[in-house]
């Protein structure tokens, strides 16, 4: 019976564990952005496509449910019709689906951009979300590097689009096959039997940026103890095979051609390092004869992009310019956005080898990039705000709204309760410009008052004044004909220099 | 060991059940239609939110995972630490929780719109999908009707943005309140004793539309055969009460006043009717200032949208030109939005009582409106298509595409292998409008040709030549310098009479 005595708990109204909520200058910002880069991808000739949040576990194929624990890596749930269900943790493995489905229907090559939400289900931890927004394009159905030579050129107008100035990021390019043309140099180059010592270096390569040449070199050769003492075991390559792959890292130099060519001293005598040398040679030519010089895409064999379906070139877009970490120190901003060829996925369904390349743009990242540098778009300013002096002349009121947004003005009447006070308060928190105020005595002179809000906030702060603003008033009484115009002629006012 | 023989199976290309995929032009006119309402919303004073698609079971509310069924309405999953998790099912429940949880971040009143994905776990049929996308704004924390009538004018305001003319749409408003105040009247006024016979009176009288006033007198008294031979129970009620509820669904008169009056005569001796007809001659008072008279928005008694939760005000919007059904029959296009007054959401969370009213625009429907009406945004021209005569010439290909995208203008490269013939085909599935051609010879004499694509398509139409088209050349010899100046003249070629 004391259970039926309590009270239902109520909910909490939390936002699940990992996840969060966007508002209204975030989500504007962010829009504005994913706009200017969709719009540059449109120009390319990319289309929009935008598939179900939801796959079929098998179509996603990385993360198989399993009975104990249905949900690794994926949010994972199963249909009626006992069908595994999961989010969708990319948008690179549901456009191999949608390619594979709808082929007959798509052009080919099918160049193809989707923006939208992602889930991951991993610990969050500061900064990292379990649903995040990507912003991806994919060019499938064509085997020429000149996709990718074409993807690195648009994802540098991208950038440029979105607010990243030229000098600030750079792309930088390699070519998984130049990697396995070392393997097969220090005689790794069968992908089957040599499968686990060919993962050990490819790992270990990949922690560059992370641990620099010395640790890599560690992890290549013996091993490793992290600075907490824990010992990683090393790949066991004898000293000149460790020099091969850290000749192949360190061998980006003053130009494209010299690159190569230092690259083609290493693998060049491999079948598939020569290949992959001459794809770099002609990604280079190409993107030089479109004027993308070194200053915005180099060849770079230190970038090993983590994932291991890449089959070709890789790419990364990192952001050149200082910031200061937690701990204060300066470090470069980093990798905003990164793709590569990957011939494999669509093979998974059809069974026939589909070339494909493309790239991501981490947008919470770039966007992070764009607030750091000042370029967001700027906060929209607040409505109008029109103050209601009793709930008897709410009409009037509505009424100077519809007028003022019929003009293009946004504007909005005070709808909740309270005194002028309170009203003005709620103005400051919606940012908003002007006050637009009508009580009985102005209705029946025919006029209303205007305060200009921006102004009351900076003579509020009592900066060193501005006799130019004072010379303007914070208040104005105007006829009530001239509404529209004298609005607009408040928020044409200018205070750039304030704050 | 047989098994351990078999290929592993391919995995299906396959939308799971009940998904689907958005290509190009359906996501260019989606995105076209929320601009231009979102815009709206904004001039209004709304703000974006996007809350995280996932939520806690228990903050939706509605829908209880057990055991058996844990996705019963919802995609519900457990998190690692047992918390149940669900996609949310509308952009309202969210809205709920985010206010509670940062009601002291907000403006009150807060205004919000938001446009995105929500899931339902039910059977999916023909135009019924499992995922589908809303567009909401609502006020929270305004217990004003002109928060309602704020809403019905944003509403017309945004359907015109979007390309419903005016007179093609009528938004309808009623009040639950002048409902309750029926059930009363007819001796059901205890929400709690008569919870059982109020219900059965509610879910009669929402069938309005669907069986029409017999069909809901029958359900009314002793029941209702339906054309399969099942019977309904109905509610029993008495004749003379029957009457009182039609008389309610058929008060609308010629205008609001009658209207009201009319209603005033049924329930005005009730105390939440004489309420509930007070608030709607408000809302009539308030729209009727601002020139939103019955061509756009009536008090029709009739509505009565079928969720249980709401208090006051409720509105829809409903397109009254005719369509053709699946049976080549005339029918009213019907309901596009819907929405009104829930007071009691939000108090699930914080125990305190929360005005709110706002409305969902279902997306699908009124695109499908549109489509129909001939008013959706123009399908985006196709790139113009820069044929590449071999493989060596892709670095000139690539730098003429990137001079015309320089000047704003869409291009791409042929990226695939195959002849001419092949490459125009490609062309002719991008709707590309211009094929630029340039071969050795080409460049040898510094020229390059240029085909009217869309010339050539009507031509080969062979409907009544038209002297006008066939003065244009279908292809043209240019000198290479005037490539974008000769480009832009053929896009700007027109042949609107044509097909």
């Amino acid at each position: 019976m004391a259970k039926d005595d309590r009270k239902p708990r109520r909910p909490r109204a939390e936002t699940p564990r990992g996840f969060r909520d966007w508002f209204g200058p975030d989500v504007l910002a962010r829009d504005a952005m994913l706009g200017a880069i969709t719009e540059v991808y449109r120009r390319y000739g990319f289309d929009p496509l935008e598939s179900s949040a939801i796959e079929t576990v098998e179509a996603l194929g990385k993360f198989l449910p399993d009975v104990d624990r249905p949900n690794e890596g994926v949010f994972a749930f199963q249909d009626d019709d006992e069908t595994w269900l999961a989010l969708r943790y990319d948008l690179t493995a549901p456009l191999a689906r949608v390619y594979a489905q709808h082929q007959r229907d798509l052009p080919t090559p099918y160049r193809r951009y989707a923006v939208g939400p992602v889930w991951r289900n991993e610990k969050p931890g500061p900064g990292r979300f379990r649903q995040f927004t990507q912003c991806d394009a994919d060019t499938v159905g064509a085997a020429s590097v000149a996709a990718d030579a074409e993807i690195c050129a648009m994802l540098a107008d991208a950038l440029e689009a979105a607010g990243i100035a030229r000098g600030d990021y750079l792309i930088r390019v390699n070519n998984r096959k130049v990697l396995n043309g070392v393997l097969e140099a220090i005689g790794l180059g069968d992908p089957e039997a040599d499968a686990h010592a060919r993962g050990v270096v490819s790992r270990s390569v990949d922690k560059l940026d992370k641990l620099g040449p010395e640790g890599v070199r560690l992890l290549l050769g013996e091993g490793r103890k992290d600075e907490s003492g824990d010992f990683t075991k090393g790949a066991g390559l004898a000293p000149d095979r460790i020099e091969l792959i850290m000749g192949f890292l360190d061998a980006r130099r003053d130009d494209a051609a010299a690159t190569c060519a230092a690259l083609r001293d290493l693998v060049g005598h491999t079948g598939v390092g020569a290949e992959g040398v001459a794809e770099l040679e002609e990604i280079a030519a190409l993107l030089d004869a479109q004027s993308y010089g070194p200053e915005r895409v180099v060849i770079d064999p230190s970038v090993v992009r983590g994932l291991g379906y890449y089959t070709g070139p890789v790419y990364e877009a990192e952001l050149t310019f200082e910031i200061l970490d937690d701990k204060g120190r300066k470090r470069q901003f980093g990798s905003v956005a990164g793709g590569g060829r990957y011939d494999d996925l669509v093979k998974r369904f059809t069974g026939q080898s589909t070339p494909a390349t493309g790239v991501s743009i981490g947008v919470d990242r770039l966007l992070a990039a764009l607030r750091e540098k000042g370029r967001l778009a700027e906060a929209a300013q607040g409505p109008v705000v029109v103050c209601v002096m009793d709930r008897a002349r709410m009409a009037q009121a509505q009424t100077i709204c519809a007028e003022l947004r019929r003009e293009g003005i946004r504007a909005e009447v005070f709808l909740g309760g309270g005194n002028m006070g309170r009203q003005l308060k709620y103005a400051d928190k919606r940012q908003s410009p002007v006050a637009v105020i009508e009580g009985e005595d102005e209705t029946a002179r025919g006029v209303l008052q205007l305060k200009d809000l921006r102004l009351g906030a900076l003579l509020a702060q009592s900066i060193e004044s501005n006799e130019a603003w004072k010379a303007q008033p914070a208040q104005l009484e105007i006829p009530r004909a001239e509404l529209v115009a004298q609005v607009r002629a408040m928020l044409a006012r200018r205070y750039d220099g304030a704050a």
